[in-house]
């Protein structure tokens, strides 16, 4: 079986294109190392990059980037939209095929400590890769951003995990760690009520009482006249897509307003799907091994 | 994107072992080609070979196949409780991935029109390949076996799509042609009434008035005593999964009888799952291509 792990690293440079050229050429260069995206945003003036291979070859490709992230971005003058702590700012991996999330979570403290040991730009671990649950979410990590990561990282509950007490002088820290794909899942309602589509994304989101792999909050569909829920889904194995979509329907029942699609936007794991049509399907005892392409593929 | 065909010849050997060998070890030494599965009977004295590959791995390894079976299968002696016409009884083409079905036409004519030409066996077309309606069956095709083919060959309705115009005196005659995955699936009623299962079966397949591509029949489950309805899917993308299982609960309830599981048995294509997904959570403007790991391998 193929063994592959996806990284999305997110580097603090999306205006000047001959930098992140530059960071493409060198990712690029690494031998089994596969550069599937590349997304700048001037406004954020960020880059987010997408990388899959094995263990090895995102080793090797990380490293290289962090050598022109770390000579070509200078956070001291950089400006933009999106917080940051570092010129790469953080570097999730995520387990595709062939790797679990230990696998993934290893290879976070290995880069990591490799990335500390060689620039002297300290790692804070987050995610699954945590070392404390206060660590966690990248945005507690990332509150106070670049300017105020000298201060933070004197409290002890904000030592780094791998490398310096304190941020490196133009590269900030970075932080690294392991967590499942996301999936960015609409479900479309046969309303121009928004304040439907905001109670139901309340029902079902972890921070008000709901699933605890959801994200979600309510918007219109200007164009269609419609109420959208707009969810973001963490872990799609604890809280799968039809469990969200039944709740969904059955919050809009109690309104009166059907559902009327939903959407997938960007990439799905296949297994969600799969997953989704076992429960509708009411499979008994079906193995993933018995999708023909996975036989035929020899995974 | 890798062209992936399917092939599942059926041979008239599945008693002397080291026949089948010999003919396994031939597909094993054709280069690109990938021996999946075999699976002798002895009862039916037949073995079913599952091979993938594109089309000049599969049209070597069929030939080297064909160059085995003539020289050692003898059908005026061979006995089975399976109907047979040939040494290599069938052969089918299947798309999986990268190829269509008017690839794998095209592929069952030029291997035909290659195996008659080298072993002078004559090659009946059959399903999406048929030259004609009537010869569309398999079950048509081979109706009256090796020992009547000779007969069956002097009707012009019955002449070969390659070859000559009456069967080779040992190998007989092979039925090639091109058609979709198959999915054996059974759906589990509530109810230990078989007649509810027959009636069912009944109003979803094809024979007798319900949906194109599906076979069914009514059978008992004793050891759950259970009653299902135990289907074939011909063509999932034309009568997909989610259709049919809908169908069936319906026609369940008007017994009071409901659904409580289905199964599928051997291998499913991914696109038949991810339809039942799409299906049941309304997904709109869908694309396989947001399908994750298509876009990692680089489908």
């Amino acid at each position: 079986m193929a063994r592959i792990i996806e990284s999305v690293p997110n580097i603090s440079e999306g205006r000047r294109s001959e930098v992140v050229a530059e960071a493409v050429a060198a990712l690029r260069q690494t031998p089994g190392l596969r550069v599937l995206d590349v997304q700048s945003d001037a406004d954020h003036n960020r880059s987010v990059l997408t990388l899959t291979g094995d263990e090895k070859a995102l080793e090797a490709g990380l490293l290289a980037l962090f050598e022109v992230a770390v000579a070509r971005i200078d956070l001291r003058q950089q400006r933009g939209e999106h917080p940051r702590v570092g010129a790469v700012d953080v570097v999730p991996f995520i387990p595709i095929e062939g790797a679990s999330m230990p696998d993934c979570v290893a290879l976070a403290r290995k880069v990591g400590a490799a990335v500390a040991d060689r620039f002297g730009v300290p790692i804070f671990l987050y995610e699954e890769a945590a070392s404390a649950p206060h660590r966690h979410n990248l945005e507690d990590v990332r509150r106070g951003q670049f300017e105020g990561l000298g201060t933070k990282m004197q409290d002890a509950a904000w030592a780094p995990d791998f490398g310096p007490r304190g941020p490196h002088e133009s590269a900030g820290a970075t932080v690294m760690g392991a967590r499942m794909p996301l999936i960015a899942y609409n479900i479309n309602l046969g309303t121009s009520d928004l304040e439907v589509a905001k109670r139901i994304a309340k029902a079902i989101r972890h921070s008000s009482g709901g699933y605890r792999h959801v994200k979600a909050m309510g918007v219109m569909l200007e164009a269609r006249n419609i109420a959208q829920v707009s969810i973001n889904m963490t872990d799609y194995k604890k809280t799968p897509l039809h469990r969200v979509f039944e709740t969904v329907r059955s919050e809009a029942l109690r309104y009166g307003v059907n559902v009327v699609g939903s959407e997938i936007v960007g990439l799905v794991p296949e297994a969600a799907l799969q997953d989704a049509a076992e429960h509708f399907l009411r499979l008994e005892g079906f193995s993933k091994d018995q999708v023909l392409e996975r036989k035929v593929r020899g995974d």
